[in-house]
């Protein structure tokens, strides 16, 4: 077989680090799927459907260079674009390709399945531009070009792109790269960033206290090295948003806390609000993250360092790539009379809580927190799981990861099966509610087919919990179908044994991976205990918990960011 | 509480027949939520995802009047879009209302929640425009004349429409509607009638033997009655295409088959293509309909009455209504000397099988074809279930639902849903395959805490079928996570009984429908022939049998169409 298309679409795949590919197979995609189960370097990870698989590609994004996710024309690509959407708006690097209709039949324009049958082949492309940072229309002539294109645009944006490839583009020779893809060329300008360090020693040098503000924008534009050389340069007292939460070691002794605007605990609020220079990094606002914009930092006292500019008191500097302006900031801290190195933080001892005592958010989530291991992957759904999770201290070198500004109730389970993959030298633990793990439940399935051992905690309040404390306490659109989660996570694995046995004449006892899969249900501490501990001495086993709680029982900061919720959605005019 | 748009909303809903609305709370539509939860006409159906309550909307729109779908700014409406999408291509009328946030909210421009973080609140609605006929963004000020314009709309035109509600417009307050909604003005010209009338005589006076082709546009423009005028006034023998199952009687003398192209029986396409004079009403051609475009129909002897014209030998008449145009031809018909009936079609006699039997695809529809009563509901999935029901005749009243244009996989178990609260006095019986089953499963929850019974048949083979019959045919991306399909559904029913026990301190033995679930495997013909008695026997529960089919054994005539789709996706030239 010549060499094709596609075969160097993967060969610049491989090039940027993706090892795996999501999505769900279709007739338009079929030979591409040929290809990849061809490759010994690519592994296709067949979804129950595709949003899951969307949901998994980000999950990937967020750990290495980039996801990849592929689908079919319409029915499949749709179905994934909410997970798209949510990559865009989380700042996360996917490439979504989708296998078109062939050439001559586009050209034919006829009512072709999977379309309109208005004989328009664009629909859903338009769409997708909406959600992506770059979109190509692959051809024999142009395939090559339009791949780099575009790969290098979700590299430097962090932002999903689309590729459409007619099947027979796919099959049509091409040339294998002569080059590597470009690197990024260096967006600093020098005189900004001269300016920039002029005008921040001239803040800093008087200043008594310094506090660093951090969030995830800072993993994005690939700074944590700058982030941790600054934190270490200075040693001071830092927060992150809880978006950020992964790109400090929550377990410092300096590290203070989440920051949430009004919605703080006392012990961050007031040194990231009061100290005398606040150096801000890869921070962006959102209402969920920020209290609903009640943040109160004063713009004459911050350095803001964002992706391409940074800020001091106000005055904007550009261009400066964010990891330029951070190794500058360290550099002058080096210079400074220490004054700014502040004493350890106290950190919260957390409630000791009876075996006996049944499960509520409070004691639920401490046990969850107690039970996490350092370098633990750690995803938290929208809703109880992220905001009760909130408040405890991750243990060393946990990855943390949440989608506070997208919000897709769901998203984690997927995402679990994406970034495990993606990490394979870390434990999963997912924590969802049993609302949102309704809507993409059917990845466990897919979970156990490729033998991914971990944890997953079901918080079964018999519905969505975050609503209630919006609106409708008692009301019955927030409950849910009851389903009994221990018995569902079995029925999915019936045949994770069948991994390899594609064959319908293999004898499925013969292949691959076996994940055991252990159901639990908790009502009690001592129950969770006992499941989490359990797991932890079967590392390679999947644990599902089905952890009972109270159906109106919401974690404090929840409720406070619910009520500012509700009160905005009653506003008719702009604050 | 005075009245607010909201109650304008489901008035107007309520007149046009919608008694049910699905979707996923969120927290965006929850004030909505609530109005409809106070409403005794109009009932939630949370769903446990959005795809799957859009495909619920779209199966509801297929029975009633229209289908109405209510989902969450963002991640929930894209969730859905899949399923709107395949509302427009299948010309199914269903109103997506899409709660937004509060008028302030999007003025003030912030990052918030559930947008893609860059201030632009209408990335989304330009998404669906895409995909709907009618979009608009509500205001205190607008609200009744949009309401009314969007729904008017999607009623006319069969078609999918798009309602943006802020939080706040939907509270504000509104008057009620003085008179109903107008009623659309008839499209006919009285001379483009007359026209066509004189120019079907010239063509029927001669002929010797007339046939009719009907698909589904006649039952979306309201024509069912004026067809079967017309077929009795005729007695002509007749098909439809698969798409238009419905529209016919198949338990009728005089009904051939199905009408596939090239791919036809002998005993269907002879009548069909020699005839002296075709009708065809409503016959819209796609590729998986018409064995890719293989149709054989000389012009010059056809009478073609589309939704608003008709063309007489190629010559086309407009603007005529469908229902005018065949009462024309009733009229017609009644005319002329009867040399025009044909004799009674012979039907085809199924073959018998044993017991003992293995399913095979042969076997398996055999089977399920002889289960069939008058009056049920059957939705047939894309793959082995929509092809292998393809050449088995329907009782009498059956209404029979497929979606082979859109052809989204999984997309009849969650229509299942929608169909039979829509048509409470029908026999649900749903056939998909387990790959096809794996996108939407979620919904066997929400199916049985409607309470609802009725029939599922899960075709086990181990993946995507379909797809191996047009590549990969031992490939593995086309198997799928094995999953035991009986324990799953009693997961998803835990809690069947706790529909209407929404507080949490409910007692969950007091309350309402209970949905006796019965969950079976069958191998051999006998197994599925007891499961399918036992479902019969007992109504109100809901049965649903995973049957075991070998994973390369296709139905004829799928086999046929996944070999002309193999050769559609190689050709870079329109042919």
């Amino acid at each position: 077989m010549s060499y094709t298309v596609t075969d160097y679409l993967l060969d610049r795949l491989h090039e940027v680090g993706v090892e795996h590919v999501f999505g769900v197979p279709g007739d338009f995609t079929l030979s591409m799927l040929d290809h990849i189960e061809a490759d010994a370097r690519i592994e296709w990870v067949g979804c129950a459907n595709e949003l899951g698989a969307g949901y998994a590609a980000d999950g990937y994004g967020r750990i290495r260079r980039m996801g990849a996710l592929c689908t079919t024309f319409g029915v499949g690509e749709l179905s994934a674009v909410n997970a798209v959407a949510g990559s865009f708006a989380e700042h996360v690097p996917v490439l979504h390709v989708v296998g078109a209709p062939a050439t001559g039949t586009q050209a034919a324009a006829r009512a072709t399945h999977h379309t309109l049958g208005d004989g328009d082949f664009r629909h859903f492309a338009r769409m997708s531009t909406e959600v992506t940072c770059a979109e190509a229309f692959l051809t024999a002539a142009n395939a090559e070009d339009e791949i780099d294109r575009v790969i290098t645009e979700v590299l430097e944006r962090r932002l999903p792109g689309y590729l459409s490839i007619p099947t027979d583009v796919g099959e049509s020779s091409a040339t294998p790269p002569s080059a590597p893809l470009p690197a990024h060329p260096g967006v600093t300008n020098p005189q900004a960033l001269a300016a920039f360090e002029a005008r921040v020693r001239s803040l800093m040098l008087p200043s008594r206290s310094i506090a660093i503000l951090a969030d995830i924008l800072v993993q994005r534009m690939g700074a944590s090295d700058e982030l941790h050389a600054l934190l270490d340069a200075t040693g001071a007292p830092h927060a992150t948003l809880m978006w950020g939460r992964r790109v400090v070691d929550e377990s410092a002794a300096s590290y203070l806390g989440s920051y949430v605007g009004a919605v703080s605990a006392p012990g961050v609020r007031e040194p990231i609000e009061r100290s005398d220079v606040l150096i801000m990094a890869g921070v962006q606002w959102t209402d969920l993250t920020s209290g609903f914009f009640s943040e109160h930092l004063a713009t004459e006292r911050t350095v803001d360092v964002g992706p391409r500019s940074a800020s001091v008191a106000g005055e904007t500097f550009a261009p400066i790539a964010m990891t330029d302006a951070l190794a500058a900031l360290v550099e002058i801290a080096g210079t400074l009379d220490s004054a700014t190195a502040s004493p350890a933080v106290a950190h919260p001892v957390r409630d000791q809580h009876e075996h006996a005592e049944p499960l509520s958010q409070a004691t639920l989530w401490d046990t969850v927190a107690d039970a996490l291991l350092p370098h633990d992957l750690v995803l938290a759904d929208q809703g109880t799981s992220f905001y009760g999770m909130g408040t405890h201290r991750l243990p060393h070198d946990v990855v943390f990861i949440g989608q506070p500004l997208w919000a897709s109730i769901g998203y984690t389970l997927p995402a679990f099966l994406g970034a495990a993959l993606a990490a394979s030298d870390r434990r999963p633990v997912v924590l969802i509610g049993d609302g949102a793990a309704q809507l993409t439940a059917a990845e466990l399935g897919t979970i156990q087919r490729n033998g991914l051992g971990g944890i997953v905690v079901v918080v079964d309040n018999d519905g969505y919990t975050i609503e209630r404390a919006i609106r409708g306490r008692h009301a019955n659109y927030n409950t849910i179908a009851r389903w009994d989660w221990p018995t569902l996570a079995n029925a999915l694995g019936a045949g994770a044994r069948t991994r390899a046995g594609a064959d319908a004449g293999a004898d499925a006892s013969t292949v691959g991976l076996v994940a055991r899969t252990v159901g639990l249900v908790a009502r009690t501490v001592g129950e969770l205990r006992d499941a989490l501990a359990g797991a932890q001495e079967n590392p390679s086993r999947l644990t599902v918990v089905q952890a009972v709680v109270p159906a109106l029982d919401v974690p404090p900061l929840l409720a406070a960011l619910a009520a500012q919720a509700s009160s905005a959605n009653a506003r008719p005019q702009a604050t």
